[in-house]
């Protein structure tokens, strides 16, 4: 099966590689944090492993329930990193859902790529070739569930793959994509942005909705320890 | 959340009632039993239990890989079933993926559902007197897998809903459904029916794409040791 989506937050089987989506914020935010000029994303297991990297020069960004947690730099906000200068800085990130779906897929494949809107054509191109090997889109959800925002990424990616073996859940989401090409009204209902708006943070949401507006995606380096190491591609 | 879908087959949350949905072929198929004028029929834990009802004076319906187990009396067909005269004889069914995704649902509550696409409007009435505790609407997939088709019935259902609160699953399943109205083009692509057409059985497709042709909403009656017993309603 070429391609696979999970749309529901689990470990795959293992796959070829994989790409993670938790468009709203941290997958978006990770590539905002390379185009700001990062030189590294770590994606920490918790708050207090990132916290753990700021004595190392580290900026610390991520969230809890939407907004940056004690301590923190930064929070987990695209809009907020891109303003940014960041030209040879490393950043350390710790989020809700994203950052706990990448340690998922890593345990799946050492190919991880993280995937967005803004990046969505770039993610493709970089899926591509692995389709050979099986790859598989995983979307990151909402503390465990469902969201409906991340399964329609993973169908504007898929739609962009040549037409192979498609699983259902992979169908499913590019009829999701297909049914609304209009991202900002396809995501707006979702619970991730019915959230956002909840803690004042609405302005967040066009932002993550630009679509192919990054060349950028974040691929998995290497592991340091317990954190995930993204470099830019 | 009064109303929420499970996509991929897992144990729902407590929830106040539970639809289950393997339209290829499970759910469909207890409806046309119920139709030909079965009394009850129980969901079997699997293959042994069901036979051993069989001297009970049951008949003993289920399948293999889409095809009637060696002792067992009736497949899992839609069609054969509609065929047959069963007043007043009880049914025992055991299957790879419906059977199994019902005692899930049975586990979150005692008020379960069978539904289908023959039994959309019914099912839905049924659910509506529930939603003030909470729905859920649960697909049976296929091997603990999203299954494309019954995603799109639980979107059929959830569409006759009064305007409620949804989550994205059921958001998201409605899409499905309203981005192709027509059953039989939406869940032809699926694997559950590329399966039934490689062992022979394509025929049974058209029959369990028919809509809104069934007012029979098999219903949870009561446990037996490790059976589910429905009766129609």
């Amino acid at each position: 099966m070429p391609v696979s989506c999970e749309l529901v937050p689990k470990e795959p089987r293992p796959t070829g590689a994989a790409l993670v989506v938790d468009v709203i914020r941290a997958t978006t935010t990770a590539v905002a944090f390379f185009e700001a000029g990062a030189g590294e994303v770590w994606f920490a297991p918790g708050h207090p492993e990132a916290l753990a990297l700021k004595a190392r020069g580290f900026l610390v960004a991520g969230e809890t329930r939407g907004l940056r947690p004690e301590g923190f730099d930064l929070g987990n906000s695209p809009r907020e990193a891109l303003a940014l200068d960041l030209s040879g800085r490393r950043v350390v990130m710790s989020t809700t859902n994203g950052t706990r779906a990448a340690r998922l897929a890593a345990r799946a494949t050492p190919r991880v790529a993280l995937g967005s809107l803004w990046n969505r054509r770039a993610a493709a191109r970089w899926l591509e070739p692995r389709l050979g090997e099986g790859v598989t889109l995983l979307a990151a959800g909402k503390e465990g569930r469902f969201g409906l925002d991340d399964a329609y990424v993973l169908g504007a990616v898929a739609s962009l793959l040549p037409d192979r073996d498609l699983d259902d859940a992979t169908l499913a989401a590019i009829r999701l994509f297909e049914a609304q090409p209009d991202p900002l009204a396809a995501i707006a209902p979702s619970a991730a942005a019915r959230a956002l708006a909840a803690v004042g943070l609405e302005d967040d949401l066009p932002a993550v909705a630009r679509m192919d507006a990054s060349p950028v995606v974040p691929v998995l380096d290497r592991r340091e320890g317990e954190y995930l190491v993204f470099v830019p591609r």
